[in-house]
C-alpha cells in the first residue's frame, strides 16, 4: 500500500521502519530533514511538505508531539489539503480529545476517513512492533486502518467514536500515574516500617492492593529485576513523558468540568519530580520523592 | 484444641463458629454479653473477664475494634496475667504497627509467643473461612499458629517480625485505597467525555492502568455484575471501615517521618465522603464524589 | 477623549457608563447588539464590528470573557487593523499572561502602545468606580493609560512589563483561593472543637493565621456581618469565577513548569464545588465542604 | 508569689527567667538536672520530682514537649498528688485538645483550677517577655492566671472553656501553615512569570491575597528585610515545630471526623520538607520546594 508518513521521532523512526519490513511502499515528512535520512536509506521516498507527504497515498499516517502541531500538519501545512478525498487519515499522536475531534470533524466535512490511534508500549514496543493502538472512530474506519497497525503493534483496540482513542489513552495514564505513587509510597513505607520490601510486594500483588505499577512494574529497586528500579531508572517511559500525559488530562477534565483530585496531585507531584533534575528518568523514579538514596 | 477468643462483633462471631466447626474447645468472652448467647448457643463455653478467657486454653485469639481495646485486654484486664507461660497469643485486630510490637514485647518479656494477625477479606471471607491472614512474629510461632488459622481463613502468608502483619495490612490497604479512588477517577473522567465505561474499563484492563480496583471491583455501575456498584454499594467492605485505616496508615507514616501524600489525600476524599453521609456504603461509592447519579 | 470601547457583559456595561459620566466620547461594540442598547441610550454610538470601534479613536479599551476572545478581537476581526497607529490599546480581560504577550507583542510590531490591565473589584467595584487595575505595559503607556482609568477605578498599579498586569491577578487570586480555603477548614475545624467562631477569628485576626478571607471575608456565616457569607453566599465573587482564574493560574504554572501544589487543590476543590451546584455562589461558600448546614 | 515551673527547654528556660524578673519566687524542675542549674543560678530553688515542684505554691505552670508528657506530669509524676488543692494550674504546652480536656477534667475532679495556656511568639517573645497566651478554662481561672501570663506575654486571650486554647493555637497555625505555602507558591509562580518579586509583594499584600504570611514574614529572599527568608531562614519558628503543630491538628480532625484537605496536605509538604533536610530552617524555607537556589 502507499503510505505516507509524517513526523519521525524516536516513536514514528521505529514505527515507519516497521511498514517498511512489511513491503508497505513509504513516503516520509518531517520538518527535520536529518530525520528523514534515515527512512530514505531504507528506502523510502523523502518530501518537502506536509501537504506533498499526503498527496497520491492510500494512507496517511502522523506521529507529532502535541495538539498545535496536528492543527497545523493537518489544517494549515496541508494534509487535508494535499491528500485525495477517500484517502484514510491516522494519527498516532497523543493529543487532547478535543482537538482530536476537531480535526476529525473538519476531516468527515472533507470527505476523508479519519481515526486517532495513539499507541501504549514506548520505544521498546515501537522498535518491536508490539504497540498497543487505542482507536477512535467509525467501525468501518477502524477495519481499514486495522491491518496497517498490525504491522506496528499486536493489540489494536477499537475505543469508540472519534477521540476516544485519546480519552482511553489520557484516562489510562492517569490511572497509572497515580497508581505507580501509591505503589511507590506503599513501598517506601512499607520498607521505613521495618518489612522487607520483597515480602511486602509479594503479599500486596496477591492482594487488594496489587497493580500493574506494583507487580510488574515495581518502583523499588531490586523488587523486579526486568524493571526500570532495577537498573538506576533507565530506560522505560520518561518521568517529563508522563507529565506530558497528566497535563493532557487534568487539561480534558477542566474542560469537561470534571474533578480528578488524585489526577490533579499527581501532575503536580511529577512537577516537582521533573523539577528537582529527574524528568529524563523512568517515571517509577518518582519513588526518589519518598525514599532517599 | 483448647483456645480462648476474646472479642465476637461482625469478624469475630464468624470467625469462632469456623472454630466451632472444626471441633475446637472454645471458651469467649466479649464485654457485651449478649455477644457470646451466639456462640454459647453453639457449644461454647462463656467467661467473665478477658484474663479468665486466656485460663488454661493452649491459645487466646484476639479480634478487637482499635489500639487502645488491644493495649487494654492484653496488658489491663490481663490476658497476660491470665494465661499460663508458653500460651499462643494470636491478635486479629487492625491496629497500628507501634502498639503491635509495644503488646508482643510485653509478651515476650513474660514468656508468651505472639503473633500479630490482622486479616482481609471482610465479613464474606470470616463467613465462609476465606481470610487472608498477615502474619508478623518468629517463624516458629507463625508455624504453630498456621493451623489454626487455616480453620479461619485460606490464604495465611508470613510477614516477617512482630509488627509487620499490620504493617503489611495497612500499607496495603493505603494502596488499594488510593487505586480505588484513581479507578473512580479515570473511570467518570472517561465516561464524562464520552466513552462507554465498560469498553474503557476493558482497555485499562488489559494495560498499563490496570489494578484490583478495575478488574475485580470496578466502582462504575454495571461494569461488574458481582461487584457492590452494581448493587447500589450495599455489602462489601464499608467506606467507614476504609477510612479507619487510612487514619491507622498516616498516622503510622507521621510516626516513622514518612511522606505519602497520596495516602493523605485518600484520607481526607474518604473523611469527605463519609461526612457527605456515605460511611456506610462499600468503600467503591468513593465514585460518588466524581459522578452524580 | 474618544474611547472605543469592546465587549459589554457584567464589567464592561458599568465601566463604560463610568467613562461617559467623566464626559468622554464613546463608540462602543458588543457581539450581542442588546447590549449595546444600555449604552447607546445614554449617549454612545454604537458600531457593527471590532475594527470598525476601533477607528478613529484615542484608546480602545476592551473587556472580554478569555484568551480565545481576546486573540479574536485584535487579530481576527481587528483592532489592529481598525485602529490608527499610535492608538492607546487597553485590555481589561482577564487571560492567560502568555495570550496577552503574544496580542501585545504583535501590537508593537504595527506601532499600537498597548497594556494589559485585568481588574478586580467585581461588578460592585465597576459600578462604584472603585476598581484595582493591575496594568502590564511600558512606563509610558501606564501614564498615559492611568487618567482614564482612574474614570473607573481608584486604585491603578504599575506591575512591569506587558503580560504582568495578568500575572499579578492570577497569582494573587491563587493566593486569595487557597487561603479562603485556609480560613474555611480553621474556621469549620475551631467551631467543631468546640470554639465559638467569632472568638477563634477573633484570635486568628490579631495573630499569624490573619488573612484578607479571615479579617474581612470570613466565610462562617455570622462572623462578619457585611460578608456574603451573612446572606447566603449571594453576590460578591461567584465560585465559577473563582474556578475560572484558578484554570488559568494553574495552566500558566504548567507551561511555566513550575509546582504549584496548593494551587492545583484549590482548583479541584473548586471544580468540586462546583459540580455540588454550587458554582453560582459566592467563592467562601466553599465552607460547605467542609460544614454541613 | 509562689510558682513551681516544670519544663525548661528553649522555651520554658526564658519563661521562667521572667517570672524571677518580676520578682516571684520559684521552684523549678525537669528531668535534664543541667537544666535547672541556670535558673537556680538567678535565685530559683530546684527540686527533685515534678510531685515536689507542685508542693507548697500557689501556682504551677508547666512547659513540655507533647501530649504523652503533660499526660504523665499531671496523672503519673504527680502534679495532682503534690499539690494543694485549690492550686492555680497553667500548662503552656502545645497539645492536642482532648488531652487538655481530659487532664483538665481529672483536675477539677480533685478541685484545682487549671487552664491551658498554649503560646505563640517562639523563643524570640519568650525572651522579650511578649508572647501571646491563647487561654482556655473558667473565666474566674482565666482572671487569676492572667497576671502570672502578663510577666511572660504581652497580649493574654480567653478563648473559652477548657482546651479551647489549644483549638486556638493548632487552628490558627493550620491556617497559618497554608498560607505560607499559599505565599510561597504564589511568590514563586509570579517570579517564574516574570515578575519583580517585591512589585507582586506590594500588589497582593494591598489586595486579596494579603495575608501575614506575605506582609509580615514573606518567605521571598529580600522582599521583606527583617524576615527570615532574608538571612538564609535562620532563627524563626522551625520547620519541625510547624510540622509538629501540623501534626497535631490533623489528629485533632481525624478524632472530630472532620475533612481538612489542605491542611493535609500542608502536613504532607511539610514532612516531604524535613525529609529534603530542611527541618531545622524557619517555616518559610518551604518555598525551597518551589523555587531552586
Amino acid at each position: 500500500m502507499n503510505i505516507g508518513f509524517i513526523g519521525l521521532g524516536h516513536m514514528g523512526n521505529p514505527m515507519a521502519r516497521n511498514l517498511l519490513k512489511h513491503r508497505h511502499t513509504l513516503k516520509v515528512f518531517d520538518v527535520m530533514p536529518d530525520l528523514m535520512k534515515a527512512l530514505t536509506d531504507l528506502g523510502a521516498s523523502h518530501t518537502t511538505s506536509a501537504s506533498k507527504c499526503a498527496e497520491d497515498v492510500d494512507v496517511v499516517i502522523t506521529m507529532l508531539p502535541s495538539s498545535p502541531h496536528v492543527r497545523s500538519v493537518y489544517l494549515r501545512d496541508g494534509v487535508l489539503s494535499g491528500a485525495a478525498a477517500g484517502t484514510l487519515l491516522i494519527d498516532c499522536s497523543t493529543i487532547d480529545p478535543h482537538t482530536a475531534r476537531d480535526v476529525a470533524f473538519e476531516a468527515l466535512a472533507k470527505k476523508f476517513n479519519m481515526v486517532d490511534a495513539p499507541v501504549s508500549g514506548g520505544t521498546g514496543g515501537a522498535e518491536a512492533g508490539t504497540l498497543t493502538f487505542m482507536v477512535g472512530g467509525d467501525m468501518a474506519d477502524f477495519e481499514k486502518a486495522k491491518p496497517i497497525l498490525e504491522c506496528m503493534g499486536k493489540n489494536i483496540v477499537h475505543c469508540g467514536g472519534a477521540g476516544n482513542g485519546q480519552v482511553a489513552k489520557i484516562c489510562n495514564n492517569m490511572m497509572l500515574a497515580i497508581e505507580m505513587i501509591a505503589t511507590a509510597e506503599g513501598m517506601a513505607l512499607a520498607a521505613k516500617l521495618g518489612m522487607d520490601p520483597k515480602v511486602f510486594a509479594g503479599i500486596a500483588n496477591t492482594s487488594s492492593g496489587r497493580c500493574w505499577s506494583s507487580d510488574t512494574y515495581n518502583p523499588f529497586p531490586g523488587v523486579i529485576d526486568s524493571a526500570p528500579a532495577s537498573r538506576g531508572y533507565s530506560g522505560g517511559f520518561g518521568s517529563d513523558l508522563m507529565l506530558k500525559d497528566l497535563t493532557l488530562v487534568t487539561e480534558a477534565a477542566k474542560s469537561a468540568k470534571q474533578p480528578v483530585m488524585l489526577g490533579a496531585a499527581a501532575q503536580q507531584l511529577y512537577q516537582l519530580h521533573s523539577s528537582n533534575g529527574h524528568g529524563g528518568l523512568d517515571f517509577s523514579s518518582i519513588i526518589k520523592l519518598y525514599k532517599k538514596d
